[in-house]
């Protein structure tokens, strides 16, 4: 494993599941240690052995949960009654304090797809990687493009001081998890309004999609809950040139409370505080995605060019939406 | 699989390996029919069984090859010994025209690599199918952005009608394989030049590097040869975006005979060619990036976004330049 100072190293912060293509054995090795969450005959999760063992409470197995050695079912014939059963699972945990991550409780509401795109059950944002269920978010990088004088230049929030993970740290310009009903795109209109006061119609003219980055991550210490949860997710992604302020652009501000301060960075700055871990970890996924596209790094620069790219666009194992 | 005519329809028709993590039990099926070719405990590509036969002749094996059930290795303590027996082994089958593909016999001289980018042997560029190694190409689109009131539109050569394959069949901007030597940067300026006629000081002001595509290529009957032979590839992507021939732009013509004429096509008739097969199939790859990367393809108005995009960053189990 590189450092984190290296480019390959901040994948390796993100993508920490091993690859079945490149490295079978261990990919073997490690699905080996947990049980597959499964529908009919599609891995739609993993679950860690300490989430078994709370699945194994006999209150719990039975009537909610199908546990078989290896894989585990959740009980249902329709999506409303998988819905009620992993409900019931979540919240349990919940008042028993069982795991800390649910401690972040949201009262938000993430899909969880069978095959074909249709909805497999609906849970708790929160409690999806206590599941190793692959979770979606849009995520936008508003820049102002180099001119012969400047250079391109990144528009960065930094976390609010108060917030519960990863406080303080820089972010993506606008970013958010995907909840039941929102696509990709509504996604991040609605968050570039809550996150940057950016105005709908302009996103709505400017805003530019551009594909999306896809990652298994393994929870750390540092983003609150459990460390070792599974966290497979796709970003959708988002580029949005605009003016300098000075050029009659818009000024990024906070909105609901939950950025501090946005500042417009220089390239360089952005690829030193990436470098130095000041960045919350998923964030170097889009950015590194955006340093590709836009010929910041480059074959000829980056001699982990190839592993960077592929990695940061893994197919994962799951149905997807 | 899907049809042609479908973007993920084209998809399959680049990438027609089955993929570990997604489709293991057919990953396995497959791989069972080859011999793999290996160096030290790594896999460099994979040998089909009509190969196998050509290489078990007596002639052949024990001082060239070391073959072993379901493992193949290419005998030589060195870079030079190994090309050489890699060499003797291509030549004596073009000598007796063992293989079709041979009959396209190129004089050039493509890079296998061992782990960390360090050459493995050289090889002619028309057997490396045989042996299913990693192939290498950089590709261009030279397109002229949208106006308010014109569509993107895209610069598409057609390919002489005396090509030896795909003839009169459309083709990326700018494409070419990544002999011994180049880079992907220095190639794709050589090839701006014989192909489309560009002055190198307008590729080397105005093309950006925007990453690449990576695929595993099984060869149909069209590709010319044998049909199954094994052809993965990454092939580096670079953007140009130029102005309107009629606003001062360049006009690209033919420089080298490989193309019969260049089309400024709008993008919806790029899109019909495409669907209609019209183009050469692994441009299909470089197109739909582009087509993502550029928004033209989104979440919102393709299903198959996400296996699409994924697809085509694949990574290749195989050591990398």
């Amino acid at each position: 494993m590189s450092s984190k100072s290296s480019y390959l190293g901040l994948v390796n912060e993100v993508d920490g599941f091993p690859d079945a293509a490149t490295h079978p054995e261990a990919f073997a090795e490690r699905t080996s240690e947990y049980s597959r969450f499964m529908h009919l005959n599609y891995t739609v999760g993993y679950i860690i052995p300490i989430v078994l063992d709370a699945l194994k409470d006999t209150e719990l197995s039975g009537d909610w949960w199908d546990i078989q050695p290896g894989v585990v079912r959740l009980c249902g014939d329709t999506v409303e009654e998988r819905t009620k059963n992993m409900d019931k699972t979540t919240r349990r945990w919940r008042e028993a304090q069982r795991f800390e991550i649910l401690s972040g409780w949201r009262d938000e509401i993430y899909t969880v797809y069978a095959p074909k795109g249709s909805p497999f059950f609906y849970m708790e944002r929160s409690a999806h990687p206590l599941f190793g269920v692959l979770a979606y978010g849009s995520h936008m990088t508003v820049y102002v493009p180099a001119t012969p004088t400047t250079p391109l230049r990144i528009w960065v929030p930094r976390r609010a001081a108060g917030k519960a993970t990863y406080p303080g740290m820089l972010d993506n310009t606008v970013a958010g998890g995907m909840g039941n009903g929102a696509g990709p795109w509504e996604c991040i209109i609605k968050e570039a309004g809550e996150e940057a006061s950016l105005e709908e119609s302009l996103v709505r003219a400017k805003a530019k999609p551009v594909g999306f980055v896809s990652y298994f991550y393994v929870r750390h210490k540092e983003a609150g809950g459990e460390a070792g949860l599974l966290q497979p997710e796709i970003e959708y992604c988002y580029d949005m040139a605009v003016e300098a302020p000075d050029s009659g652009g818009p000024t990024l501000k906070p909105c609901d409370g939950e950025v501090a301060v946005h500042i417009l960075m220089d390239i360089d700055e952005v690829v030193a505080n990436l470098k130095n871990g000041k960045f919350k970890p998923n964030c170097s996924a889009v950015l590194l995605d955006f340093f590709i596209r836009h010929g910041i790094i480059t074959a000829e620069n980056e001699p982990d060019y190839l592993e960077i790219y592929t990695r940061l666009h893994r197919r994962l194992e799951f149905p997807t939406r």
